[in-house]
Parts: C-alpha cells; structure tokens; sequence
C-alpha cells in the first residue's frame, strides 16, 4: 500500500491531541494487520520516531519502503465540528512528502494487492507503471484530490477493481446528489466494487451482485473519526488478501469486518483504540453484529 | 387504532399537494390493512368525501368507528425543507377533532392489539381505561405531544408494550443527545419494544434480544416523507397481529416489513403511492431487501 505517515493534530468538541501518528497509510496498515500482512510504501522525516516505527513493525506491518526523507514529517492539523459530521482543515505541511516519489521494491512489484490512498493520479499512474498486474487494485479518495483533479479521477476509475470513497466524496466525484445514482454512475465508469461509507449510517456497496446496505456498529459516542475510512479499506483489503476473490461471497464479510474495524477506530483519538484493539474482540464485535442485523426471516420465504 | 383523519396541504421543494387525505389513522390503516384487517377509531367533519371513507373500505379497514362529528374535518399544512429532513407546520385547524373524545365500540373494547397514534396522554388513558387486556398495547408520539406533556408521556409507557417513534423524539423523550442511551432509557421505562425510525438511515429496535439494526431501503429520491412513520407502524403491528407474539422472531421480520411499506410511502405524495400498492409489490420489496443487506456470513463463523 502506498500513502501518508504523519504527525496529526486534531480538535473536537469533546478534545484534542498534538503531534500523534496518523496519516492514510498507518490505518489502512493498523487495520490490514489484523488479516494479513501489509508491506508499506511511504516517507518520514528524520523527525519521525524510531517508537512509531516500532509500533507499526509489532503489527504485522513490513517498513524496508518507509523511507527516511531530508525534511520533517507530514503534519495535518484539523478540527471537527461538535456533531464530527464536517471538518476543517486548519494546516497541512508536507514536509518530505511533498517531493517523494514512490519507488517499489522488486518484490511490491510483483503483489498481488495494492492499495493507493488517496495520491494524485500522477502518482497513482507512476505507482501503477512500476507494478506487474496485481490481482486486485484498490484506490481510496481524498476531497482535496476530487476537487483538484476529477477528470483525472474519473478516467483513471479503468484502472482499478476496487474503489473506497466516503458519501461526500462519492456525490462530488460523480457530480449527482443522489447517492444511489452516484454509486451506480462511479460502477459504471470501471471498478468491479465501489464501496461508499457513510460514518455512523453504514455502507453501501455496488457490485455485479447488486446493492449492498450495512448499517454501522451502534456507538454510544464517536469520538475522533480521523483515520476511520483508513482502517476500513484496510481491514477490507486485507480480508480480501487472506480470502482471495472479489467476489460476493468474499466483498461483503469484507465490509462488515471493515466496518467493525472504523467502529474501533473512532472509539480514542488518533490510531489509539487500533493499537490497543486485539482479535479477540474484533471477532466478539463480528458475531455481535451479525446477531445486531440478523431480520430473523420467516420460515415461510424461500431463501 | 385511535388516530387522526384529515386533509393535508404539504410543500416540499420539488412541489406541492393541498387538501389531501392524510393523518396517522389513515396511514397506519392503509399500512395495517395489507396484513391484517384494522379497526379505525376517528371522527372527521361533514366536508369529509365519500370518495376517501370508499378508498379506505376498500383497504381493509373497518370505518363503522370513523364518526361523522359537526364541524370541519382535522386539517394540517406542512412545508418540509429541501432535504425533506425537517418540516414546518404552517398551520393546524383541528375542527372535529378538538372536542373528540373516542369511544370503543363493544368489539374494539376486546381487541387483541391495540394502536394510539400521537394522542395526548390524557386521550390514551381514556381509551386505555375502556378496553379489556388486549395482547399488545402500542403507541407512536409527536413531537408536539413530547414538547407538551414529556412527564405523562414518561410515565405512561409502562402501559405499553409496544412503543414507536422517530430519532427525534426519542432523544427528546429520553432527553439524551446518544440514540443507543436514549433507547436503552426508554426501554428500562416499561415497553418490551421500542422501535425508532431513522427515515433514510433505517431503524433501531430495542427489545429483549438487544438491539435489531436494520438499514432502510436505499432511494434515488423521497418524494413526500409524511405519513412514513404511521405506515410503518401500521405494517408493523399488522405483522404482529398476523403472526401473533412481541418476541425477536416476529419483531424483527415485523421491523423489515414495516421499513418496505415505508419505503413506498414516501415514494409520493401523501397516500398516493399506498393507495395503488400491491402485495406483489410488496412481496418482491421485502425479497429484495433480503438480498439487498445480505451478509453472504462466512462458513467459518458458527451460526
């Protein structure tokens, strides 16, 4: 997988945090972990600390392509409103990332899962010339690349199987406002799954199965969705990677094991509950929500 | 059923419908009547078209109950914003229904499952005190009767066993700013169900069993969201009454059936959509919705 590492500081309504490991790459990574092993393909500065490295490595995280870079560490700060449905960016500063240009070791070459969060579509393209037909292509969006680049966006939709994008992204990306034309509009322009999630309202899922509608694990509070979207695509992807094809039987316990997944992840600030979260009770909160959403069908409807 | 009968005038952003059959007894019956026959208990003034009691006879409602008061049939107009997710009373003129007191005839005395709309609690324990035990006691609120009378409201839920309302009031009546406690408060009052719509993001039921999770059916677009609310509560309690018990097995296909009725209701204005549903229709909605939240559950995760 491809993306940032970072130092975030980040404000809600109920707190804030300073200078804490985030950035798409760490929690796509932290939840890939839990399923399979995740190779990491990013920058630091030579601020970035030899704790954080370590942290990742103790969770299933391969770090020879976190690169060390001359400059300091992508810092993003933001503040959420006090609903945390809309935030703010207050500042970012690239730092090292601003001029790094992913280079694959041989062997990221040859995966056969890769996932591209949410870069440029320069830098999508330059990390998709360098690989040897990975059996399954992931991208994630970011606003602020949709904003900037959405015809590239749109075009290069072709080059991959599976998209993950948030609701707001999905209707800006696709230009609609309703979001069950956006998801089948985005379908239509190339990926074999587009995965649409909605924060507190779940996900929806398009594919050659259809629709598929997954309400979100009930949470009595949020309290930092930073990271969240993240850590979904990477719990998915790799279940995926254990599990093999994109295909129904395998997309939708992708998701919900995703979903459980964000559910964790919005629980502390920053990457905290990912790094204390074990398999233990990813696996209780999985059964729970099947018992959560099982519709107890009647005996009298075929199945 | 006690509820309101009446004319609607309603403004939304696409457009608009005066003077059209509407109030909760209206929706539920037309809701209820697809399962199972309801009794409505209502009055409406002499202005009241022979056209409409017709449409309703031919639902499967029982009208020898809808009296005929002296003075003009309940009116209401409404003017949603353009999300649809927030409304504004125009206007109310209450006509016949001010002075309505209900009075049961013998056979609804002995009903076996009984629904009061929105009534004021004064009104529910009127009715309350002249039937004889049904099985199932249900109510659904308004906001207008949580902002006036919360204490009474809180107080007689214990007469409940069944209890309906929307996000809104649930969080007004349990005055909680967290859903998941709201529910859980308003289950420790007395209900052993307590269902509460979300509109577009599906429902929560809290019962025995826990919490039933269910996703609404997804829409290209809500054309008129009034009435949802009294159809699914009348989908609902026509389930039960067909199947027989408030327990998990029936609760939650209940909650299924009654989301679908809802999701074609608000696919027109007012009644409009109910008024030529079918139970094919409603049939294939429900299979859809199977398939639709379908969680192809992993062979390896015992049952």
């Amino acid at each position: 997988m491809v993306g940032t590492v970072g130092y975030d500081t980040i404000e809600t309504a109920t707190g804030s945090r300073e200078g804490i490991l985030g950035g798409s790459a760490t929690y796509f990574a932290l939840g890939a972990g839990f399923f399979w092993p995740v190779s990491m393909v990013a920058v630091v500065g030579r601020d970035f600390s030899p704790d954080h490295r370590q942290w990742l490595a103790e969770r299933n995280v391969d770090l020879r392509n976190l690169t060390v870079g001359e400059g300091p560490t992508f810092r993003w700060q933001a503040r959420y409103d006090a609903t945390l449905a809309h935030r703010h960016t207050v500042a970012v500063q690239p730092g090292v990332f601003a001029s790094y240009q992913p280079r694959l070791l041989p062997d990221q070459c040859r995966a056969d899962h890769l996932f591209l969060a949410g870069l440029t579509p320069t830098i999508q393209g330059s990390v998709l010339r360098q690989t040897h037909r990975p059996r399954i292509v992931a991208a994630g969006t970011i606003e602020h690349s949709i904003a900037d680049y959405r015809a590239e966006l749109l075009s290069a939709l072709t080059e991959f199987n599976l998209l993950f994008l948030n609701e707001e992204e999905a209707l800006m990306l696709a230009d609609d406002n309703s979001l069950l034309r956006a998801g089948r509009a985005l379908l239509g322009r190339g990926p074999q799954v587009v995965v649409i999630t909605r924060g507190e309202h779940g996900l929806w899922q398009f594919g050659a199965d259809g629709i598929f509608v997954a309400p979100a694990w009930p949470l009595e509070q949020t309290v930092d969705p930073t990271g969240a979207g993240d850590a979904f695509a990477g719990a998915y992807m790799g279940y995926l990677a254990r599990q093999g094809r994109l295909e129904p039987a395998t997309c939708r316990p992708a998701a919900v094991y995703a979903s459980v997944l964000a559910s964790f992840a919005v629980e502390d600030f920053g990457c905290e509950r990912l790094r204390s979260l074990t398999w233990g009770e990813i696996d209780q909160r999985y059964r729970d929500y099947l018992a959560l959403t099982d519709q107890h069908r009647p005996r009298w409807i075929a199945p």
